[in-house]
Protein backbone atom coordinates (compact mmCIF):
# COMPACT_ATOMS: atom_id res chain seq x y z
CA UNK A 1 0.00 0.00 0.00
CA UNK A 2 1.35 3.37 -0.84
CA UNK A 3 0.26 6.82 0.66
CA UNK A 4 -1.26 9.15 -2.03
CA UNK A 5 -0.15 12.14 -1.76
CA UNK A 6 -2.35 15.64 -2.46
CA UNK A 7 -0.14 18.56 -4.59
CA UNK A 8 0.21 19.90 -1.24
CA UNK A 9 1.70 16.95 0.96
CA UNK A 10 3.44 15.96 -2.21
CA UNK A 11 7.25 17.24 -1.51
CA UNK A 12 8.21 20.65 -4.02
CA UNK A 13 12.14 19.60 -3.39
CA UNK A 14 14.31 16.97 -2.15
CA UNK A 15 11.12 14.37 -3.79
CA UNK A 16 14.01 11.64 -3.05
CA UNK A 17 13.13 11.81 0.67
CA UNK A 18 9.80 11.05 0.29
CA UNK A 19 9.08 7.55 1.25
CA UNK A 20 5.58 5.92 -0.78
CA UNK A 21 5.28 3.04 1.57
CA UNK A 22 2.10 3.76 4.27
CA UNK A 23 4.03 1.28 6.22
CA UNK A 24 7.06 3.99 6.86
CA UNK A 25 4.55 6.66 7.59
CA UNK A 26 2.75 4.05 10.26
CA UNK A 27 6.44 3.25 12.08
CA UNK A 28 7.36 6.70 12.60
CA UNK A 29 4.40 7.21 14.39
CA UNK A 30 4.46 4.13 16.08
CA UNK A 31 7.99 5.54 17.40
CA UNK A 32 7.46 8.96 18.28
CA UNK A 33 6.85 9.71 22.12
CA UNK A 34 5.80 13.32 21.41
CA UNK A 35 4.16 14.62 18.50
CA UNK A 36 3.49 18.63 17.46
CA UNK A 37 0.34 19.95 16.75
CA UNK A 38 -0.05 22.93 14.51
CA UNK A 39 -3.61 25.19 14.09
CA UNK A 40 -4.47 28.73 13.71
CA UNK A 41 -5.65 31.07 15.92
CA UNK A 42 -8.35 32.92 16.31
CA UNK A 43 -6.68 35.93 14.69
CA UNK A 44 -5.20 33.68 11.58
CA UNK A 45 -2.30 32.95 13.70
CA UNK A 46 -0.21 29.44 13.52
CA UNK A 47 0.39 28.08 16.65
CA UNK A 48 1.91 24.88 17.13
CA UNK A 49 1.94 22.84 20.38
CA UNK A 50 3.69 19.34 22.30
CA UNK A 51 1.43 16.65 22.58
CA UNK A 52 0.74 12.94 22.40
CA UNK A 53 -0.88 10.53 20.25
CA UNK A 54 -1.37 7.30 19.12
CA UNK A 55 -2.20 5.65 15.86
CA UNK A 56 -4.89 3.15 15.50
CA UNK A 57 -5.43 1.98 12.09
CA UNK A 58 -4.89 5.03 9.53
CA UNK A 59 -6.39 7.86 12.20
CA UNK A 60 -4.04 9.16 14.50
CA UNK A 61 -5.99 10.19 17.61
CA UNK A 62 -4.23 12.99 20.13
CA UNK A 63 -4.40 14.02 23.45
CA UNK A 64 -5.55 17.82 23.36
CA UNK A 65 -5.89 20.43 25.96
CA UNK A 66 -9.32 21.93 25.99
CA UNK A 67 -7.89 25.31 24.90
CA UNK A 68 -6.06 23.40 21.49
CA UNK A 69 -9.28 21.06 20.94
CA UNK A 70 -11.43 23.88 20.98
CA UNK A 71 -9.06 26.28 18.26
CA UNK A 72 -8.92 22.51 16.33
CA UNK A 73 -12.60 22.09 16.10
CA UNK A 74 -13.79 21.78 12.70
CA UNK A 75 -10.85 23.57 11.06
CA UNK A 76 -7.63 22.41 9.19
CA UNK A 77 -4.72 21.19 11.78
CA UNK A 78 -1.38 20.01 11.18
CA UNK A 79 0.11 16.83 13.04
CA UNK A 80 4.00 16.53 12.35
CA UNK A 81 5.97 13.87 14.37
CA UNK A 82 10.35 13.99 13.98
CA UNK A 83 12.46 11.28 14.92
CA UNK A 84 15.72 12.70 14.90
CA UNK A 85 18.51 10.18 14.25
CA UNK A 86 21.80 11.92 13.68
CA UNK A 87 23.76 15.02 13.32
CA UNK A 88 25.05 14.83 9.60
CA UNK A 89 28.54 16.32 9.88
CA UNK A 90 29.83 16.93 6.24
CA UNK A 91 33.30 18.38 5.05
CA UNK A 92 30.97 21.74 3.71
CA UNK A 93 29.18 23.53 6.55
CA UNK A 94 26.14 23.56 3.27
CA UNK A 95 26.45 20.09 3.02
CA UNK A 96 25.44 19.64 6.92
CA UNK A 97 22.17 17.96 7.39
CA UNK A 98 20.77 15.66 9.77
CA UNK A 99 19.58 12.27 9.71
CA UNK A 100 15.48 11.92 10.47
CA UNK A 101 12.23 10.31 10.02
CA UNK A 102 9.57 12.84 10.31
CA UNK A 103 6.02 12.45 9.45
CA UNK A 104 3.26 15.12 8.00
CA UNK A 105 -0.66 14.58 8.22
CA UNK A 106 -2.86 17.54 7.39
CA UNK A 107 -6.61 17.62 7.17
CA UNK A 108 -9.79 18.57 9.75
CA UNK A 109 -9.34 17.49 13.44
CA UNK A 110 -12.52 15.55 14.63
CA UNK A 111 -13.49 15.66 18.55
CA UNK A 112 -13.74 12.58 19.57
CA UNK A 113 -16.92 12.48 21.56
CA UNK A 114 -18.42 8.86 21.58
CA UNK A 115 -17.66 7.21 24.68
CA UNK A 116 -16.56 3.98 23.30
CA UNK A 117 -13.99 5.58 20.64
CA UNK A 118 -13.04 8.05 23.09
CA UNK A 119 -11.88 5.38 25.73
CA UNK A 120 -10.30 3.43 23.33
CA UNK A 121 -8.28 6.38 22.06
CA UNK A 122 -7.12 6.87 25.80
CA UNK A 123 -6.54 3.35 25.71
CA UNK A 124 -4.18 3.74 22.23
CA UNK A 125 -2.40 6.71 23.69
CA UNK A 126 -1.98 5.29 27.23
CA UNK A 127 -0.48 1.48 25.73
CA UNK A 128 1.53 3.94 22.76
CA UNK A 129 3.70 5.84 25.69
CA UNK A 130 4.06 2.52 27.74
CA UNK A 131 2.40 -0.93 26.52
CA UNK A 132 0.65 -2.92 29.39
CA UNK A 133 0.21 0.23 31.42
CA UNK A 134 -3.36 0.39 30.68
CA UNK A 135 -4.66 -2.67 31.90
CA UNK A 136 -2.06 -1.85 34.91
CA UNK A 137 -3.90 1.81 35.55
CA UNK A 138 -7.36 2.72 37.24
CA UNK A 139 -9.63 3.73 34.42
CA UNK A 140 -11.43 7.18 33.83
CA UNK A 141 -14.65 7.91 35.32
CA UNK A 142 -17.12 9.44 33.98
CA UNK A 143 -15.85 13.16 35.24
CA UNK A 144 -12.46 12.24 34.32
CA UNK A 145 -13.18 11.27 30.71
CA UNK A 146 -15.04 14.51 30.29
CA UNK A 147 -12.32 16.28 30.95
CA UNK A 148 -9.92 15.09 28.49
CA UNK A 149 -10.07 15.96 25.26
CA UNK A 150 -9.26 13.92 22.25
CA UNK A 151 -8.89 14.83 18.61
CA UNK A 152 -9.32 12.62 15.61
CA UNK A 153 -7.07 12.91 12.10
CA UNK A 154 -7.41 10.63 9.37
CA UNK A 155 -4.04 9.59 7.73
CA UNK A 156 -5.79 10.52 4.12
CA UNK A 157 -3.58 13.12 3.75
CA UNK A 158 0.11 12.76 4.98
CA UNK A 159 3.69 12.76 3.69
CA UNK A 160 6.73 11.12 4.95
CA UNK A 161 10.10 12.16 4.66
CA UNK A 162 13.06 10.24 5.42
CA UNK A 163 17.20 11.16 5.39
CA UNK A 164 19.18 8.64 6.28
CA UNK A 165 23.22 8.15 5.53
CA UNK A 166 26.41 9.41 5.16
CA UNK A 167 27.36 12.85 4.72
CA UNK A 168 26.45 14.96 0.80
CA UNK A 169 29.56 15.79 -0.19
CA UNK A 170 32.01 12.50 -0.56
CA UNK A 171 33.24 14.22 -3.72
CA UNK A 172 35.41 16.48 -1.88
CA UNK A 173 37.04 13.45 -0.48
CA UNK A 174 38.72 13.25 -4.32
CA UNK A 175 39.04 16.39 -4.37
CA UNK A 176 41.74 16.60 -1.61
CA UNK A 177 39.70 17.18 1.44
CA UNK A 178 40.40 14.76 3.65
CA UNK A 179 39.02 16.40 7.20
CA UNK A 180 37.14 14.16 8.73
CA UNK A 181 32.90 13.87 8.16
CA UNK A 182 30.43 11.55 9.08
CA UNK A 183 27.61 10.91 11.84
CA UNK A 184 27.05 11.23 15.05
CA UNK A 185 24.21 9.25 16.00
CA UNK A 186 21.14 10.29 17.79
CA UNK A 187 18.89 8.27 20.09
CA UNK A 188 16.16 8.52 22.10
CA UNK A 189 16.06 6.26 25.22
CA UNK A 190 14.22 5.15 28.41
CA UNK A 191 16.02 5.43 31.92
CA UNK A 192 15.85 3.46 34.99
CA UNK A 193 12.25 4.04 36.55
CA UNK A 194 11.69 6.32 39.36
CA UNK A 195 8.93 5.14 42.10
CA UNK A 196 6.89 7.68 42.95
CA UNK A 197 7.79 8.71 46.77
CA UNK A 198 4.37 8.70 47.72
CA UNK A 199 4.41 4.78 47.12
CA UNK A 200 4.77 2.21 49.75
CA UNK A 201 8.15 0.78 49.86
CA UNK A 202 7.62 -2.69 48.97
CA UNK A 203 5.99 -1.98 45.72
CA UNK A 204 8.30 -3.39 42.84
CA UNK A 205 8.61 -2.25 39.74
CA UNK A 206 5.81 -3.91 37.27
CA UNK A 207 6.94 -5.94 34.68
CA UNK A 208 5.48 -3.96 31.85
CA UNK A 209 7.15 -0.48 33.08
CA UNK A 210 10.59 -2.60 33.72
CA UNK A 211 10.35 -4.35 30.09
CA UNK A 212 9.76 -1.13 28.35
CA UNK A 213 13.05 0.98 29.78
CA UNK A 214 15.08 -2.24 28.43
CA UNK A 215 13.40 -1.99 25.46
CA UNK A 216 13.58 1.45 24.39
CA UNK A 217 16.40 1.63 22.84
CA UNK B 1 14.98 39.05 33.81
CA UNK B 2 11.98 37.86 33.36
CA UNK B 3 9.31 36.88 30.41
CA UNK B 4 6.70 39.42 29.70
CA UNK B 5 3.99 37.37 28.51
CA UNK B 6 1.52 38.83 25.98
CA UNK B 7 -2.54 37.81 26.57
CA UNK B 8 -1.59 34.70 23.74
CA UNK B 9 1.81 33.72 25.06
CA UNK B 10 0.25 33.84 28.79
CA UNK B 11 -0.72 30.45 29.38
CA UNK B 12 -4.70 29.92 29.63
CA UNK B 13 -4.48 26.73 31.87
CA UNK B 14 -2.10 25.39 34.04
CA UNK B 15 -0.10 28.60 34.63
CA UNK B 16 2.06 26.73 37.39
CA UNK B 17 3.84 25.64 34.72
CA UNK B 18 4.97 28.80 33.43
CA UNK B 19 8.27 29.46 34.33
CA UNK B 20 9.04 32.83 34.04
CA UNK B 21 12.50 33.19 33.69
CA UNK B 22 14.00 33.87 30.57
CA UNK B 23 17.21 32.09 31.47
CA UNK B 24 14.97 28.74 31.24
CA UNK B 25 13.54 29.77 27.84
CA UNK B 26 17.11 30.42 26.87
CA UNK B 27 17.80 26.59 28.02
CA UNK B 28 15.45 25.11 26.15
CA UNK B 29 16.39 26.69 23.20
CA UNK B 30 20.21 26.11 23.86
CA UNK B 31 19.77 22.96 24.82
CA UNK B 32 17.33 21.01 21.60
CA UNK B 33 18.65 19.28 18.44
CA UNK B 34 15.43 20.15 17.02
CA UNK B 35 12.92 22.92 16.28
CA UNK B 36 9.41 22.65 14.91
CA UNK B 37 8.44 25.68 12.64
CA UNK B 38 4.95 26.40 12.09
CA UNK B 39 3.44 28.49 9.36
CA UNK B 40 0.06 29.11 7.57
CA UNK B 41 0.07 28.46 3.80
CA UNK B 42 -1.78 30.32 1.15
CA UNK B 43 -5.28 28.74 1.68
CA UNK B 44 -5.05 29.70 5.60
CA UNK B 45 -4.06 26.07 7.06
CA UNK B 46 -1.53 25.43 9.22
CA UNK B 47 2.28 23.78 8.17
CA UNK B 48 4.50 22.25 10.69
CA UNK B 49 8.26 21.43 9.70
CA UNK B 50 11.03 20.22 11.57
CA UNK B 51 14.24 21.96 11.38
CA UNK B 52 17.33 23.35 12.86
CA UNK B 53 18.16 26.63 14.80
CA UNK B 54 20.41 28.48 16.99
CA UNK B 55 20.03 31.24 19.73
CA UNK B 56 21.66 34.24 19.64
CA UNK B 57 21.15 36.45 22.39
CA UNK B 58 17.47 37.68 22.02
CA UNK B 59 16.86 36.08 18.40
CA UNK B 60 16.29 32.15 17.50
CA UNK B 61 18.05 31.91 13.76
CA UNK B 62 16.68 28.89 11.83
CA UNK B 63 17.45 27.24 8.78
CA UNK B 64 14.61 27.24 6.45
CA UNK B 65 14.13 25.32 3.22
CA UNK B 66 13.62 28.30 0.26
CA UNK B 67 9.30 27.11 0.40
CA UNK B 68 9.45 27.41 4.15
CA UNK B 69 11.39 30.60 3.98
CA UNK B 70 9.07 32.08 1.16
CA UNK B 71 5.81 31.08 3.40
CA UNK B 72 7.68 32.30 6.75
CA UNK B 73 7.73 36.32 4.90
CA UNK B 74 5.92 38.59 6.58
CA UNK B 75 3.74 36.44 8.12
CA UNK B 76 3.56 35.06 11.36
CA UNK B 77 5.53 32.48 12.46
CA UNK B 78 5.85 29.84 15.37
CA UNK B 79 8.57 28.19 16.60
CA UNK B 80 8.12 25.32 19.02
CA UNK B 81 10.79 23.51 20.81
CA UNK B 82 10.08 20.35 23.58
CA UNK B 83 12.58 18.42 25.48
CA UNK B 84 10.79 15.05 27.01
CA UNK B 85 12.39 14.49 29.92
CA UNK B 86 10.09 11.90 31.11
CA UNK B 87 6.63 9.16 30.78
CA UNK B 88 4.86 10.14 33.74
CA UNK B 89 2.88 6.70 34.98
CA UNK B 90 0.10 7.72 37.66
CA UNK B 91 -2.01 5.61 39.56
CA UNK B 92 -4.61 7.12 37.22
CA UNK B 93 -4.78 6.84 33.33
CA UNK B 94 -6.40 10.68 33.89
CA UNK B 95 -3.17 11.34 36.18
CA UNK B 96 -0.50 10.26 33.18
CA UNK B 97 1.50 12.97 31.89
CA UNK B 98 4.88 13.71 30.30
CA UNK B 99 7.83 15.64 32.24
CA UNK B 100 8.97 18.02 29.57
CA UNK B 101 9.98 21.54 29.37
CA UNK B 102 9.17 23.79 25.88
CA UNK B 103 9.15 26.64 24.49
CA UNK B 104 7.05 28.32 22.15
CA UNK B 105 7.84 31.70 20.22
CA UNK B 106 5.19 33.63 17.97
CA UNK B 107 6.24 36.87 15.49
CA UNK B 108 6.97 37.46 12.74
CA UNK B 109 9.75 35.49 11.07
CA UNK B 110 12.23 38.03 9.11
CA UNK B 111 14.24 36.53 6.82
CA UNK B 112 17.96 37.40 6.70
CA UNK B 113 19.97 38.92 3.84
CA UNK B 114 22.54 40.75 5.07
CA UNK B 115 25.86 38.40 4.60
CA UNK B 116 27.59 38.90 7.73
CA UNK B 117 24.41 38.26 9.64
CA UNK B 118 23.20 35.54 7.28
CA UNK B 119 27.12 33.81 8.21
CA UNK B 120 27.26 34.66 11.69
CA UNK B 121 23.43 33.23 12.03
CA UNK B 122 24.31 29.77 9.91
CA UNK B 123 27.60 29.70 12.35
CA UNK B 124 25.34 29.57 15.50
CA UNK B 125 23.05 26.59 13.59
CA UNK B 126 26.50 24.33 13.01
CA UNK B 127 28.01 25.30 16.34
CA UNK B 128 24.32 24.83 18.19
CA UNK B 129 24.35 21.26 16.49
CA UNK B 130 28.15 20.23 17.48
CA UNK B 131 30.16 22.96 19.21
CA UNK B 132 33.66 23.75 17.24
CA UNK B 133 31.95 22.39 13.84
CA UNK B 134 32.49 25.25 12.33
CA UNK B 135 36.38 25.94 12.18
CA UNK B 136 36.66 22.61 11.54
CA UNK B 137 33.99 22.82 7.90
CA UNK B 138 34.70 24.35 4.63
CA UNK B 139 32.76 27.66 4.92
CA UNK B 140 30.46 28.43 2.44
CA UNK B 141 30.71 30.03 -0.91
CA UNK B 142 28.75 32.27 -2.72
CA UNK B 143 26.75 30.51 -4.08
CA UNK B 144 26.05 27.98 -1.19
CA UNK B 145 25.09 30.83 1.28
CA UNK B 146 22.41 31.90 -1.57
CA UNK B 147 20.79 28.97 -1.68
CA UNK B 148 20.55 28.54 2.61
CA UNK B 149 17.62 30.48 3.73
CA UNK B 150 17.71 31.71 7.30
CA UNK B 151 15.04 33.30 9.17
CA UNK B 152 15.11 35.36 12.22
CA UNK B 153 12.87 35.33 14.54
CA UNK B 154 12.39 37.89 17.93
CA UNK B 155 11.96 36.40 21.38
CA UNK B 156 9.74 38.99 22.19
CA UNK B 157 7.02 36.89 22.40
CA UNK B 158 7.75 33.41 24.07
CA UNK B 159 6.68 31.34 26.98
CA UNK B 160 8.12 28.35 28.53
CA UNK B 161 6.75 25.58 30.12
CA UNK B 162 7.75 22.93 32.25
CA UNK B 163 6.63 19.72 34.19
CA UNK B 164 8.95 18.12 36.17
CA UNK B 165 8.19 15.65 39.10
CA UNK B 166 6.27 12.51 39.95
CA UNK B 167 3.03 11.67 39.05
CA UNK B 168 0.16 14.06 40.18
CA UNK B 169 -2.02 11.60 42.59
CA UNK B 170 -0.50 10.70 45.30
CA UNK B 171 -3.68 10.76 47.44
CA UNK B 172 -4.94 7.87 46.00
CA UNK B 173 -1.94 6.32 48.24
CA UNK B 174 -3.85 7.74 51.41
CA UNK B 175 -7.36 5.82 49.93
CA UNK B 176 -4.96 2.31 49.63
CA UNK B 177 -4.30 2.46 46.10
CA UNK B 178 -1.00 1.00 46.11
CA UNK B 179 -0.16 0.00 42.74
CA UNK B 180 2.91 1.33 41.28
CA UNK B 181 3.36 4.62 39.92
CA UNK B 182 6.46 7.02 38.51
CA UNK B 183 8.49 8.16 36.43
CA UNK B 184 10.49 6.94 33.09
CA UNK B 185 13.18 9.40 32.67
CA UNK B 186 13.64 10.11 28.84
CA UNK B 187 16.78 10.89 27.30
CA UNK B 188 18.16 12.18 23.98
CA UNK B 189 21.26 10.98 23.65
CA UNK B 190 24.39 11.45 20.97
CA UNK B 191 26.30 7.86 19.84
CA UNK B 192 29.31 6.81 19.15
CA UNK B 193 30.58 9.04 15.57
CA UNK B 194 30.02 7.02 11.75
CA UNK B 195 33.03 7.99 10.01
CA UNK B 196 31.85 8.65 6.27
CA UNK B 197 32.83 5.49 3.96
CA UNK B 198 34.26 7.88 1.60
CA UNK B 199 36.77 8.84 4.18
CA UNK B 200 40.60 7.44 4.24
CA UNK B 201 41.18 5.04 6.75
CA UNK B 202 43.67 7.31 8.36
CA UNK B 203 41.74 10.32 9.52
CA UNK B 204 40.98 10.11 13.05
CA UNK B 205 37.82 11.56 14.62
CA UNK B 206 38.21 15.29 15.59
CA UNK B 207 38.59 15.82 19.34
CA UNK B 208 35.32 18.35 19.44
CA UNK B 209 33.16 15.32 17.97
CA UNK B 210 34.64 13.19 20.23
CA UNK B 211 33.46 15.36 23.31
CA UNK B 212 30.66 16.32 21.93
CA UNK B 213 29.64 12.66 21.21
CA UNK B 214 30.52 11.94 25.28
CA UNK B 215 29.37 15.03 26.79
CA UNK B 216 25.59 14.27 25.58
CA UNK B 217 24.59 13.45 27.74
Amino acid sequence: MTLSPTPRTQLRRKRDRQADDVRVLHAVLDEALLCHLGLVDDDGAPLVLPTMHARVGDVVYVHGSSGAASLARDREVCLTVTLLDGLVLARSVFSHSANYRSAVVRGRARRVTDPDEHERALEAVVEHLTPGQWDHARRPDRREAAATAVLALDLAEASVKVRQGPPGDPELVEQGDHRWAGVIPVRTVLGTPEPCPALPADVPVPEHVARWSVARP
